[in-house]
């Protein structure tokens, strides 16, 4: 299969749109269409909501992240939905971020690289979200799935939550972060032979919140082969202008996520009848964010 | 019910060991007489083989730490075996960790110790492993789950692996390094309001293998609060004094995980007739293995 960066790349161009939506659904946030399923069957009315937002967003986005964690409070069945919002989102022509967060010593992480990123089949995802703590060999099964299977993996750099800077931001002898080192080893693992595909890019991204200007700056420069999946966008807070540096000045070189501004869009309407209008909501907000980040996207540098 | 710590060290002094078996099966080690099985349902021949290791050590032992790395790859039906496991875990009498080493988001962190630790059922684990990289809010959401249902957690600070250090061994401008660090934030949860037991251990564990005597001795210092989740002895190769200095003087503070070098010890047997003693084989292993870490507990310090 055709490398990963180079098939984000063009979907990106394709649907001119550098976002991805994030998909975190919670039951009890559900159109209230759904609520006497969720009631039934939690799981099931996961599966419904979550082709309804495939359907209602595929047009606009090139890729969708799906979190597994808002999957596995339904045990085994959860992750059937989780399995099956792949395959969906998959044949609607989205790209998939499989946002896992996994890592572990690489005899386990082999394991957990296989599950999610190898599998030949419909539910494996074309990308996957990993933990840098184990160092390479937490890693390095994934990558080896990726480069075997035209798949890519992004790397937790720099998240978006409150306490990232607990130990992300803990400061080095020589004068850097953390996530700047981690920055540094990640951006070595992707420029490893055979990783970078035609247009420039690795199948090794990153998670780059833009928590403030000059270290978002600095990490762009020390990761110049390296596509950022930066969430943080709408619910969490960051600013346009904080997210605009994480592009290229070429409007390269990330993929913005939004989750709950876009798929919780009906929640602003008044409830009648039955949020019967919620898919059209979430593709509004969708295509407004879409909108929003092309933007940024030609911003002029600082 | 009980404080996770308390249960942990009464059940420890009750089968005088302070020993877990880590269940990390792979379909293609499993014996002869499973193999068949496994062809036709590998996620029913890791049943079957879970269940009869759980038989196998449950006289010995006070813990099992089931890895889900292992149950993935089978996705939904892997994910009810690994659940079922658990449940048959708990009915033997053993404590069961649930080695899962997750994180993220404090949002997303949430719905994870939900699943593995807060679930009010009979496949919620005792305690689970968490990843610090993202600080305490992608922590946080599983402290509660403990502090609230008398679970507890092990939280990643020095790992087996040998690229470990890329991360965990960077150099701090305090003199001390990333896993220190680490050590030093885990222990400040540790000791949080409410969390620490009868015994004098909290709910909040760390993951520390030792891989270096003077960071283990350090990190040992750092930490009074925590019970260790000690891997790497047996097929990951640490030696008994490197393992002895996770002990506290008296004897208590650490719990010693084996698995392949437990779980695979029928692979030292000939192979006839279709390893029908392997149970006896992982039985004997496991006593073996709980005699030698009785032995570094009352190791003089160096």
């Amino acid at each position: 299969m055709e490398h990963f960066a180079d098939r984000l790349l063009a979907a990106i161009r394709e649907k001119n749109a550098a976002v991805c939506v994030g998909l975190d659904p919670l039951v009890d946030r559900l159109p209230s269409g759904l609520q006497e399923t969720a009631r039934r069957n939690p799981a099931e009315a996961l599966s419904a909501y979550g082709r309804g937002v495939i359907e209602a967003v595929a047009g606009y986005v090139p890729a969708i992240k799906i979190n597994i964690a808002f999957f596995e409070p339904f045990g085994a069945e959860g992750v059937r939905v989780y399995l099956e919002l792949i395959a969906a989102a998959k044949r609607a022509g989205l790209l998939v971020i499989g946002d896992i967060k996994r890592a572990d010593i690489g005899h386990s992480t082999t394991q957990y690289a296989f599950a999610h990123l190898a599998v030949e089949n419909a539910t494996a995802a074309d990308a996957v979200t990993v933990n840098p703590y184990l160092g390479w060999d937490g890693v390095e099964p994934f990558v080896a799935a990726a480069r075997s299977h035209g798949r890519g993996l992004f790397v937790l750099v720099q998240t978006s939550n409150p306490s990232a800077a607990q130990v992300q931001g803990l400061q080095l002898t020589d004068g850097s972060t953390v996530c700047h080192a981690v920055a540094r080893l990640v951006q070595g693992w992707a420029a490893g032979d055979g990783l970078v595909g035609r247009g420039g890019y690795s199948c090794i991204g990153a998670v780059v919140s833009p928590r403030d200007l000059p270290s978002t700056v600095r990490i762009r420069e020390l990761m110049p082969h390296c596509i950022f999946l930066v969430p943080g966008f709408g619910a969490q807070g960051r600013t346009a202008d904080e997210v605009a540096k994480c592009f290229r000045p070429d409007g390269t070189g990330a993929i913005v996520t939004a989750s709950r501004s876009v798929i919780y869009a009906y929640e602003d309407s008044p409830r009648h009848p039955q949020d019967a209008d919620w898919q059209s909501r979430v593709a509004k907000a969708c295509q407004d964010f879409a909108s929003t980040v092309r933007g940024l996207q030609t911003m002029p540098p600082a």
